[in-house]
């Protein structure tokens, strides 16, 4: 079913009618497709459902390709960014040509469908901004950052699986709760990963989002635990390039003060509430299930 | 009625509920707001005219935003851009919110009007593209300019314009084709504009365009009219800052081979056209002579 999907992306970007796109095709075709892969799931046999997957799609990669250049990234999924092989200038360009496909092809479903989605690409749009602010400065506040985490991830992926029930007639809350839920706890293993994998499962360098300032879960239940003089080194290694040395110091903490469980816990106990949201759809736990076993 | 339209942007700007957008809002606000004023001169007595004025004028200051950055502006409607006072990476966010809320607004309205707007982002997106593109070399093709003015600048104003017509259940194609031309003719007095005005009146520096690489008509004209050596000369100087002797020179040669004339003249045409789409309604046709009243 997915090629369904992947046969509808090309049918847009065909539309677009501009050469040059093409080219790019790659960057759209990467990826887990997991918010494609939830539609598909829930509105199974629904003869638009790939559609409406190509879509989120296209507007999953809108996103990614501006947020790399926001973030100046130069390796995503493996492979070198669009920004760093062609410029931050044409990445803004394509960001902004596949949203408006995106939105135009939206058009053709129902009010519904079309806001619920639309509306998450405000809230992933303010949600960047958010994430931006708050790697300023040293964030302790999990509050703030869960925030941030639903509107920049979960947002998309709810209005995701609510948009696929409201497809086929289902209860857009319930699924859009669980969407909501898996995209946070999707986002806290991803940031877990950060710390905790290599360099060449990644795609990218390890504990890559605390030099980039970014104060993930496992950091920010780092420093509530720590003394005060361990807070301040934490504090003082905020947003730099760290030596091993320092690393390892991160590393060790995280182990002996459980943040990276912490962190954990709070990840399975969302998507308990998700599976919980869906219980009788086994194909959506499956899911979750594989989602909570990329931590290990 | 303007003043409705303003408002319609206060609300729109208030329901992304982010502090930090408010501190923007003089970029919205700013500007001749022509198509709004379009669409609140076709639409007249509409109740939702202002609101689509509103999120047409939004998703045009969303391109400008995005544009600055890929143009390395400095200066826009005689103020500094937010890509130069607050940096690129803001300014790219910003446009993103500003599409995306522009976007979900439209989704109240009926499918062919989003469809048209949509559409037109889509146009308008590929035709940036087109334009750096085409400024990387010398380009002396008149009619992939054409096609380019016609995407980046014309396509908004003609979907502005057609769908102010479907609001009141008139004919789209008719105040389309006004909309168009008078995009098209706009544009190619807003590019005389940039040799014959000053820099007080322009809001930015004489013959930027040239600088930035971009051959607009006067340039293509006049590059037509001269002989091989005056071609190399022109040629040498594409993409360059000018010597007050080489603007001069340029100036010249655009007067004795009426190169601006002639621009001139297809903007009255263009302008023609489109008064005769709409011969009935003053209104418009008053518009179309203001905006040629410009470039004297």
């Amino acid at each position: 079913m997915i090629e369904q999907v992947d046969k509808e992306i090309n049918k847009l970007v065909k539309e677009i009618n501009y050469e040059e796109i093409n080219h790019h095709l790659p960057v759209l075709m990467g990826g887990k497709r997991l918010r494609a892969k939830l539609i598909l799931t829930i509105a199974k046999d629904n003869p638009r459902a790939p559609l409406l997957g190509a879509i989120v799609e296209m507007i999953h990669s809108a996103s990614l390709l501006h947020d790399d250049v926001i973030d100046e990234a130069t390796v995503r999924r493996g492979r070198s960014c669009v920004n760093a092989t062609d410029g931050s200038k044409k990445a803004i360009m394509l960001g902004d040509i596949l949203y408006a496909k995106a939105f135009s092809s939206l058009t053709f479903f129902s009010h519904e469908i079309a806001y619920t989605l639309s509306s998450a690409v405000v809230l992933l749009s303010v949600g960047e901004m958010m994430d931006v602010e708050l790697a300023k400065s040293f964030n302790d506040n999990e509050q703030k950052y869960l925030e941030m985490l639903y509107l920049k991830t979960a947002s998309l992926i709810e209005a995701s699986t609510a948009s696929a029930a409201l497809l086929i007639g289902k209860d857009k809350d319930t699924y859009g709760l669980y969407g909501k839920n898996l995209g946070l706890s999707f986002q806290i293993i991803d940031d877990i990963l950060d710390i905790t994998s290599d360099e060449k499962t990644l795609g990218k360098p390890v504990m890559s989002d605390f030099k980039e300032g970014k104060c993930t879960l496992p950091y920010i239940y780092l420093y509530k635990s720590l003394d005060d003089k361990g807070k301040e080194r934490l504090k003082s290694l905020h947003a730099k390039e760290l030596s091993s040395d320092e690393s390892l110091w991160i590393l060790n903490a995280m182990k002996k003060h459980h943040a990276i469980d912490k962190s954990f816990e709070l990840a399975k106990r969302l998507t308990k509430e998700a599976g919980e949201a869906v219980f009788d759809n086994m194909e959506l736990i499956n899911i979750l299930d594989k989602m909570i076993q990329r931590s290990y």
